[in-house]
């Protein structure tokens, strides 16, 4: 790929994530009143966001880059010529959305045959933009623009770890990170897409997950290992498909953690 | 207390806002390079920005409101002689700080002799401001300034529910806290004070603490209450000495948590 064609790459996800913002932001917050308007359970607010956002993506993906593939989370797999796929999430944590927390984010990853290449993760509320690929590794918030770098890890004993479940997984996969939080200094939860955000801007030093789908991972792997981080599953492999999840600052921090998770 | 007073109140309360979010941003974030920088252990950016987030406000207070008494977290009370004082926590939610995520926040709330009668709580990165007393309820964030209203609480089955910590308190205290989260719709952890702002700006039902202190709580109530919420300890009685907190968007969902809680 020519840096013609990783620019037009770039400049389109940039178009993806405003649209994504005027979408989503329409919907967040205003939940109180919808519900006192409508009646419970009549109107579902991040429903409606994600729906609205992912059709407002694929609209200008239809529009700029008509050959490439859309794997999106609420509209599937819409296939393409180039090899090339966007992987959308329109709202990743729902949870969070819902309670008007601003730690949900709008995710957009491109994969080629191989996996991530390129990603972005977007938190529309705060006006936070996370990017890695194609030689970028930069956010752009509030107070300005920054590089995007992961730090080197104090160890696990003085690690601080995210995650968004205490009662992550499986009883067998919660044992495993509980392996993990118990040895770590700080355990912090509820960040969702949030939290690779912070471990690729050097804030924190591990982020471990279960139970994902390939479209919440695909913008995070190419944001952290753009940051120089790393990012796998519970074994050490490719954790594109999703399912579990080991992101680290370092890879002294990966494999302490990972050796733990094997118990 | 006349209305020049009350205006003269709220004018100083933003200048000592204004002034946390200069020295409390000298830190956020920064801790990756300190760490790198300087070693682990021998410089911890929160109890830099604590402190000097406190002192900023406190020489503000001296040159200002020279009669009014202080309590702050970080150095204690100052005695004043107008019946009013000032109750300071310059970062509540360290450990949202310390991992780089903006959920803590600058607590600045006035008591009089019967407790609070005006409350700010300020989150300087994303730029928001929630306030509340003297007849003002609102906010002003990144999108503009809204109303702070609590919301008409759709019952506690359908309810959101916010919490610092998923072990909270002494075993007595969590089983009581587990009654109310077993019975709710979705509980987030993680929030410290913006928990409150989110419930007086109608996002969430409940938060429910415990083990607080009373600048933990000085200005939450204040903001919460002229919302339109509810504030009170586990047995229905004042919180504002801290301790174990129920604050509720109505008085529907404070009488069926209150019942969970006391069991």
């Amino acid at each position: 790929m020519n840096d013609q064609d990783k620019r037009a790459i770039r400049a389109t996800a940039h178009v993806l994530a405003d649209a994504a913002r005027v979408e989503t932001l329409r919907y967040f917050r205003g939940a109180a009143f919808a519900l006192e308007d409508k009646g419970v359970g009549r109107f579902d607010p991040v429903t409606e966001a994600d729906r609205s956002s992912e059709r407002a993506m694929r609209a200008i993906l239809a529009e700029r880059r008509p050959d490439d593939g859309i794997l999106g989370e609420e509209y599937g797999v819409s296939a393409g010529t180039s090899g090339l796929t966007w992987v959308l999430d329109p709202v990743d944590g729902t949870r969070a959305f819902m309670s008007g927390i601003p730690m949900w984010g709008v995710l957009i990853g491109v994969w080629d045959a191989l996996g991530p290449i390129y990603g972005l993760i977007d938190q529309p509320y705060i006006g936070e933009r996370f990017e890695g690929g194609f030689g970028v590794a930069e956010m752009v918030g509030p107070h300005g623009t920054r590089p995007l770098r992961t730090r080197q890890s104090p160890g696990i004993a003085q690690a601080t770890m995210l995650s968004t479940f205490p009662e992550i997984g499986t009883s067998e996969e919660h044992a495993a990170f509980r392996r993990v939080a118990d040895r770590v200094r700080l355990v912090r939860y509820g960040l969702d897409c949030y939290g690779y955000a912070l471990l690729a801007a050097g804030q924190v030093d591990l982020v471990i997950e279960a139970g994902l789908q390939p479209y919440d991972v695909a913008a995070p792997i190419a944001v952290i290992e753009a940051a120089g981080g790393i990012v796998t599953d519970w074994q050490g492999g490719p954790a594109k498909d999703g399912g579990r999840l080991l992101a680290a600052a370092d890879a002294a921090i990966h494999a302490s953690a990972l050796e733990l998770l094997r118990g």
